[in-house]
């Protein structure tokens, strides 16, 4: 499975390509080309803002013109954040994304092509792509191009992401047996009775399914079942203490 | 409805601070608040990186502890790179962002609270937090702060923005009606065939559906329909000058 390249026309300055590499290699992008770019070249700002990702600037190719940059690409989406005046279609990131993959998984040679700092792409380079990408944001639109390879790159590897949504670190931690949390209600509600916390008594059922709730909702591992038993034997203990019965 | 505050624990550079709050405007989050900044404020260095978003940096409001800057959060997202030894939720930013949305349609007040640049955040803050938010990326992961902010506040706006997936600018431009695209075929064919393209005959009627098959692909309008039978008529009126019959 291949990558999409990540296409910088005309960079302006080498900080914003290093913030780009950076960026591509935190989600598992790697063939970064440049097409005239209108810095220095190599560039010192740009290993200093790559940090770790100095292989990416090492490695990255530089052309004169477009079409040479492009000429291996078969499925190319181009960002903007203006509207032009051509009709194309235009993707959210995501979208974008999993075209990509799409196209990656025939084998199919893809990059994601980003405008100069300051003009973006023109419009011969918009009428090479194949769509167009929009990052959605508010009313104030200011995303520099290290950013918007970050959005980029960040929905592309999560597009194939199996991260869970939503998880629980130590996985070893599992859920109390019922055993055990009916354990722990009655070893609870027995000294919560011992200390008269039930009152008035008519209360009490209505009291105790609230607690147990409130309790359930947490999630109680072993571990965790274990060490509010020891903090009840505790609190109970320390009170008998103060008034023995 | 209100958005999240973006909370930085121990900010170290004003630079960050400013890009924090240039990426929160691009996604409409405008409560920003510092515990115990590390670098000095106010900050010039983060008012020039925050560009278009002074605001943000001017209204944020700095507290000395983190218990003060939460006082009146309900729901508190804390992000974090690293594993933690300690039974609690993480979530993908896209996941959070959804419950940041949940808990907001309640009129609840939420929170992302982001630890310093080099270390994080500290346990105790960790703590305070409902959940934790880890960004995925590759093996190689070096966000920073302004990167972790701008991510978060792009899920969080997405999470209610109704762009579609896929559109088309232009949005005057609609389909050409069958009978143009059918005059168009017959156009096309009629001038192929008086150039002798379709050879050998018995391939014509193949060819005609594969070529049918590739204008209908690129969805013309009215006006693309028109163009191509302009084309076709300047080229074979070309060719016919070339040899007139």
């Amino acid at each position: 499975m291949t990558a999409p390249a990540v296409i910088l026309s005309r960079p302006q300055m080498g900080e914003n390509i290093g913030s780009a590499a950076r960026a591509m290699k935190n989600f598992g992008l790697s063939d970064l080309r440049l097409i005239a770019p209108q810095c220095e070249w190599p560039n010192d700002r740009a290993m200093i803002l790559a940090s770790g990702a100095g292989d990416i600037i090492e490695a990255a190719r530089v052309y004169a013109t477009a079409a040479q940059a492009l000429a291996d690409i078969r499925i190319l989406f181009a960002t903007t954040a203006r509207g032009r005046d051509v009709l194309r279609e235009i993707l959210t990131p995501q979208a974008a994304a999993a075209r990509l993959r799409a196209a990656e998984a025939e084998g199919l040679k893809t990059a994601i092509l980003f405008g100069s700092e300051r003009a973006g792409l023109d419009n011969d380079e918009m009428s090479l792509a194949d769509a167009a990408i929009t990052i959605p944001t508010s009313k104030f639109s200011s995303l520099n191009l290290g950013q918007s390879v970050l959005l980029l790159g960040y929905e592309w590897l999560k597009s194939a992401d199996a991260t869970p949504p939503v998880r629980t670190r130590k996985t070893q931690a599992v859920p109390s047996p019922r055993a055990e949390l009916i354990g722990l209600f009655e070893h609870l509600e027995r000294e919560l009775d011992a200390a008269k916390f039930f009152y008035p008594p008519e209360k009490k059922e209505a009291m105790v399914r609230n607690i147990r709730a409130m309790i359930l909702r947490s999630h109680l591992s072993d571990q965790e079942t274990r060490t509010i038993r020891g903090m009840i034997v505790a609190l109970a203990k320390n009170k008998w203490r103060g008034s023995p019965r």
